[in-house]
């Protein structure tokens, strides 16, 4: 069975880690594979929307310790290898922000340290009421900075201090408050309400969203006027699509548009 | 009848756009008026505070769409044209940042794509109970990149993509919650509720005002030893000010400021 | 009696302002006292974790208005004292998050301008039901510009410019909803529930922690992909612990760790 499990319903992706008996792990193997299933989804213009579960009782439960603790035999006690690994795990997360389609975590049981880190990383999460979110690494010697670097983009900064340093979890309505996941449901209607999110965002003309989500995280780095002037550009060349120019024209004209994507 | 209708009240002015046939889109001319208008305000030193609602049942459907479709007759497209537009829009964005007195939206009904840019804008924004908020132009094929970048300064990350790429509406309680605006009151208060909130701010030392409005955004884009460097030479100014040495010197004598402004 | 009390429990330094009939000005005696318990904080390997809180009614009501109207009196109206001043505030806030352990906000009554400047400045803060925040400076005729450094990189902006240019005050609850604190517990559990949290995260790994609150605020100020680049050599660093490697072992071993620090 695949590490990474993937169903096509419409135009949605969902995929699915499959390392239940270790929590979905982010393995060597498990991030090569969420890798090349996020690279062939890139490559797929008929895939609208990604969404991203876990199988088993957690959604992902962080690094795989066991092989980083076996890496410590090297000459270097492990340095080049732990270097290769956050390498990676950055690579990954990355991959994930610069996917054209938008990608909605769909998060039950734990979501853990690098686990945590992904949900932070989705444009959007929902949530199981069950579950539970922690960058707990601190509890084990570990402080969870790499995840640090997407929850403090997400969270108040005060909320993302405090679970980094206690390594406390929090439960999935706080997590809603804080603004890591984007809503809670019950747990048995979590694929249902992924289902739903993510259809919505799929019958919205393609290349709008795409070019929305690029320009979604590139003018979030920008200063004021920079990222003014990088969305202007943007703008036109969204007006400038054959398919916005219908999009318009059939709203003006109060009918359905239609769109050749 | 002006397309911003203006009313004075004491120090506080108030623009009214007024194109309720049209939601008080930002048509040129609704831009070009607006622009005017704060251009005025801005020179009058007599202005203290500045509100800004909408006439009808909406306070701003975003862009006049009819006029951007007219663009398109061009030889290029429309491409010269759409350039034209966001960058006037933007600059009225700016002016609004810029103005040196605080800008309060008073906001109703509806605030969708450029109309929901401009409540994020505002320094401060009251809605009222049934203000709908949202940046909807993915609807219509038309990411809101531009509206994108005020609204991801002012709410959460997750919230503001699944606004943009939802286009969903929130209401106005949702809103506050997000931080989209200061608060909500009743559709009748609305009104009484604005004047109230500006007419405390009309009530402080109008140099203070100013300078602490210009100090904020200039900081806010700033590392923070650079912004603490900023801010600190404007505490000097600040406090070299003669109405500001009247201010702490009748607090601490426990009598009211006898200030020339 | 010290300006600044010191009291150690086990790996926690409890530091309290005490010139409760000031009601904990920062006056230059007071800023100065806080510096050098910080920097002893600072020096001593025995200490994981800070806590500071004021003596009295109040935490900190902020600057001492009269030692700088006293300024005024010099040849060049006190600018030169006005820019000492905001620059050793400055150094005293920059010391807060320079600490390599983390520090805690214990605040009640009255934390106002500069005071509520050192609340934000805090990694984290617990607040008795009773307290009151303000950054009331403009209702005397200075904008609290150097405090609004701070505030604004806790809460939501509109948030933020409601508070400065209005000067109304919050209560707890309403700080905690918006990020300035992260709990509030009845006054009479004040110094418990903040020692609780103190012991959790003392009895982290003490080189974790530091390494920890030190990547956070420097990646916070990064781009993406630097924000990654640093953390990750972090993460390597980290890693290569032996205690971190022994914690990991522990985790693993389902036994508590033997950890030298």
């Amino acid at each position: 069975m695949a590490l990474v499990d993937e169903a096509r319903r419409g135009a949605v992706l969902d995929l699915t880690m499959n390392a239940p008996e270790r929590l979905n792990a982010l393995s060597d193997e498990m991030m090569a594979a969420l890798s090349a299933a996020l690279d062939a989804a890139a490559a797929d213009p008929s895939v609208k929307v990604v969404t991203l579960g876990g199988a088993g009782r957690a959604f992902c439960a962080g690094h795989d310790l066991r092989q980083m603790q076996a890496a410590r035999q090297a000459e270097d006690g492990g340095a080049a290898a732990f270097a290769d690994l956050f390498r990676r795990c950055t690579d990954l997360m990355l991959k994930v922000r610069d996917l054209p389609q938008p990608v909605i975590a769909r998060v039950h049981g734990i979501a853990a340290a690098a686990g945590c880190q992904l949900v932070a990383t989705c444009d959007m999460a929902v949530a199981a009421e069950d579950t539970r979110f922690g960058v707990n690494g601190v509890n084990i010697g570990l402080f969870c900075s790499t995840p640090m670097v997407a929850l403090t983009r997400n969270v108040p900064r005060k909320r993302a201090f405090e679970m980094l340093v206690t390594g406390a979890f929090l439960d999935a309505p706080r997590a809603a408050e804080i603004g890591l996941v984007n809503r809670v449901v019950p747990a048995a209607a979590l694929a249902a309400e992924t289902a739903t999110l993510a259809d919505t965002v799929a019958e919205k003309l393609g290349s709008a969203v795409r070019i929305g989500k690029r320009a979604f995280y590139a003018q979030a780095e920008l200063p004021l006027e920079a990222a003014y002037a990088h969305t202007g550009e943007v703008m036109v060349t969204n007006m400038l699509d054959a398919d916005t120019a219908e999009g318009i024209a059939a709203f003006l004209e109060k009918r359905d548009p239609d769109w050749r994507q």
